[in-house]
């Protein structure tokens, strides 16, 4: 069973070129083998909106997507690609849908934000879902959501084989030599949770902006099946994923990912840091006892 | 501000040898202009026991460590490192002790205990601490505890401008040309928290176990301040660090570590799925609203 990323380069405004362009790197995955193809972050839209006017302009409702529903079901294939919706409460939303052969599986309206993304659209108030698939399980989240493993650890829980992302990520400096940290990212992911990854980054400069173009097809041990794309520009990633790997939590006989959690130890994640629990030098100096003020 | 690793190679149940292998890797590492040093977890029994009862004899209490609390005080450095701790109820702990200039500051008995250390020791029953320092906030985990975000993020929660890890890493087989797969681990911890991470991996085979050797300094951008070690063995990694970087969390004007959290869509991690939160497609097929069985 064959994933494919494909790392477009939409452009901002221009609906009709972007339609164009989504499904013909849909024929095109799935023409080369694909089963599961992931598109970008607001493939439908572009990105980088001038106004949130020009962002509510430009988004659609999940109806509009008829060309993905169709490639599913023509190709037997899910499709999991972002675009910009408007939602029948008339709210605008970054949204990622989930297509199969049958349909519409979810849409997912992304939970966490990124920069002026706040002035144009509202965040979604829902969890992202599971979605039972002929090829398997498959996760959803959006972009700057893999930086929150919060996030990832409940799809993998909730029974996600794969956790696919649509995603536009801007380009900020790195090392020479390096990969982008979002490449990491989506390795310690995979990894923590034994279970695939796919990030479906875009390509091409918008209103000054440039993409790191880190679509990457992670496995489970955290190794990259496939990308980045060579470098950085446009192209279709593919990896062969036995989405059925990511079933096996364990590590060994005395290890899994879901045994060895030891919720009890968890702080609730909270917006800002109390600072009655740090520890002082001065209290804990003479204490030979192990630190009871955890986080 | 240099911190540093001391990547050695301790010999299990050499207890006086390994006892001088620390002395000296602090020494040096101080000499070198280190103020904080992390040494290995179980740097001072090694790791690859033939039994519980050899873990429980090799086992120390805290005092034993006078020679790490002499090294602090002298260097007006911190010192963390990992230990076999026989508790004061007679358990024996896989530890990390933290030691200032004015003393012990704290035990941590790891939480998440990996294969073959379930024989030999108790899991702790506390969260790590974080600890004020005269050099920033130090959060403590122990190797396999980076598997686990939650915790990681808890720590920077609770104000940690550096998070140190002793660790003993096994070596697992990695594709030609990638770093083990845990320096990824430990950048994506720095990136999404904003933190400084440090790991304190070992070196030398022991009892046919090969270690990593993934030591690793990272900073809260996510990159390799120093590591890993060249080839992988013996050695001590330093880096300049301003752990002050840390308590900037904004990305930006528009995003934050803290602020941004949803705490209110994390599943609380379960010690296994539950498979009625996994949406069908029968049953999605005809929704067109967001998806509402999250995780």
């Amino acid at each position: 069973m064959q994933i494919a990323c494909a790392q477009v380069a939409p452009v901002v405004g221009d609906a009709e070129g972007n339609r164009r362009l989504a499904r013909e790197a849909l024929r095109a995955a799935i023409e080369a083998g694909a089963r599961i193809v992931v598109l970008p972050e607001l493939v439908t839209s572009g990105y980088v909106f001038e106004s949130a006017e020009e962002a509510r302009g430009l988004a659609i409702s999940v109806e509009e997507l008829a060309d993905w529903a169709e490639e599913a079901a023509r190709a037997e294939a899910v499709i999991v690609g972002g675009f910009a919706e408007l939602g029948e409460d008339g709210a605008v939303y970054n949204s990622a849908a989930v297509f199969g052969p049958d349909g519409l599986l979810a849409v997912y309206r992304k939970t966490h934000l990124w920069d002026r993304e706040k002035l144009s659209f509202e965040p979604g108030a829902e969890a992202p879902p599971v979605l039972e698939t002929p090829f398997g399980r498959i996760g959803v989240a959006v972009c700057y959501d893999l930086y929150f493993p919060e996030l990832t650890r409940g799809l993998a829980l909730a029974g996600a084989d794969l956790i696919a992302l649509p995603a536009n990520l801007p380009l900020f400096p790195r090392p020479e030599g390096e990969r982008p940290v979002e490449i990491a990212l989506a390795q310690a992911t995979a990894h923590v949770n034994k279970v695939w990854v796919a990030v479906c980054d875009r390509a091409g400069p918008e209103r000054g902006v440039e993409w790191t173009g880190a679509s990457c097809i992670v496995d489970p041990d955290g190794w990259l099946a496939a990308g980045p794309v060579d470098g950085y520009g446009e192209g279709i990633l593919h990896a062969d994923c036995d989405l059925a790997l990511a079933r096996e939590k364990a590590w060994g006989e005395r290890n899994d990912v879901r045994k060895d959690l030891r919720p009890e130890l968890y702080a609730s994640p909270r917006p800002a840091s109390d600072p009655s629990r740090i520890a002082s030098s001065s209290e804990r100096g003479a204490s030979r006892s192990p630190a009871s003020s955890a986080p």
